[in-house]
């Protein structure tokens, strides 16, 4: 892949705002020539894919309705937020979770790390499934109002089919789902 | 959904880049209270998911490596790009697809449309797949180094479990996959 790879020769902060960061960078083409790269440098964030057992086996997903400024909408989305400072991508989930839903998990897995825009951030977003949930309480950050509801797997993709979801990491979460609930794919639960 | 949505009350411009636009808005919330909202302007795009069919019925997918300056990576992914200033949806699609891999379609399916970063971009994706493939030449920008190839809806499939696939919008372009070939989702298509 060498000769697809772009060398950093410059870096200019553009801006540092409450939330974004963005940067000019040079940049050297494998061709020889420069081009120029703008881009929002992100923490990084994870997603939580809640998992309520039903009696019968079936699944219930714990989800938000969340109003998202910049696109103007109500949101069907899982519950997601940025990693602090130091902060592992587990114990970001396990907060999140917490904060946002009021559940505690007993088992966790992991399903992989997703880029949402490749073009202009730095940003990723580990993927987390959650099982064995008991509710506490909710505790949202100031300004942040969410309103917390159960769909089955089933409901999750004809919402994904139908336009109802257009959340790139809640649609990235319904593949994992398809091919958990299928059987085709599988997930290493780690207790605790 | 009145009871999450919130009301711009003014709005100020972070930044403007060659690429990057950036805002600061304030915004009343529904409990009254005024937080502000920082978040880029983007034109929109597309992501193009290109389909030769093989003897047998089977399928081909046309997609690229493109080193991505931001995550630092090769990326695997299908051709996007942004909508050019009053361009349709459809007719970018067709430009980029031309551009970047070199292909005419003669059959188009509209999947829907995602919103990669609800929290921080108004950019919105509309997913477009092709069929009907005819090979012309590649025409691409400026800094614009891609590797174009050939995978199978399978190997996709595969690529997004193991953690090769990372891109956003590629994975969504999987979840559509999986369930075109299996006959559970459907698309319309538009022939010219």
């Amino acid at each position: 892949m060498k000769h697809l790879v772009e060398i950093k020769t410059g870096s200019t902060e553009l801006f540092r705002g409450e939330f974004l960061h963005a940067f000019r960078d040079t940049v050297e083409l494998p061709n020889g020539r420069s081009a120029s790269r703008e881009y929002v440098r992100h923490p990084g964030a994870v997603m939580i894919v809640p998992i309520v057992e039903n009696v019968d086996g079936g699944w219930q997903l714990v989800m938000e309705r969340q109003f998202r400024y910049p696109v103007g909408q109500v949101v069907v989305e899982f519950p997601a937020g940025k990693v602090d400072p130091g902060e592992e991508s587990l114990d970001c989930a396990k907060r999140e979770l917490r904060e946002e839903t009021g559940y505690f998990a007993t088992s966790w897995g992991f399903a992989g790390t997703l880029h949402p825009v490749v073009s202009y951030s730095t940003e990723r977003i580990d993927i987390w499934f959650a099982r064995g949930l008991t509710l506490g309480e909710q505790d949202l950050d100031e300004g942040e109002l969410v309103d917390v509801f159960t769909a089955t797997p089933a409901q999750l993709l004809e919402w994904c089919r139908n336009g109802t979801v257009t959340d790139a990491k809640t649609l990235i979460a319904a593949l994992w789902l398809q091919n958990l609930v299928a059987g085709t794919w599988s997930l290493e639960w780690l207790g605790g």
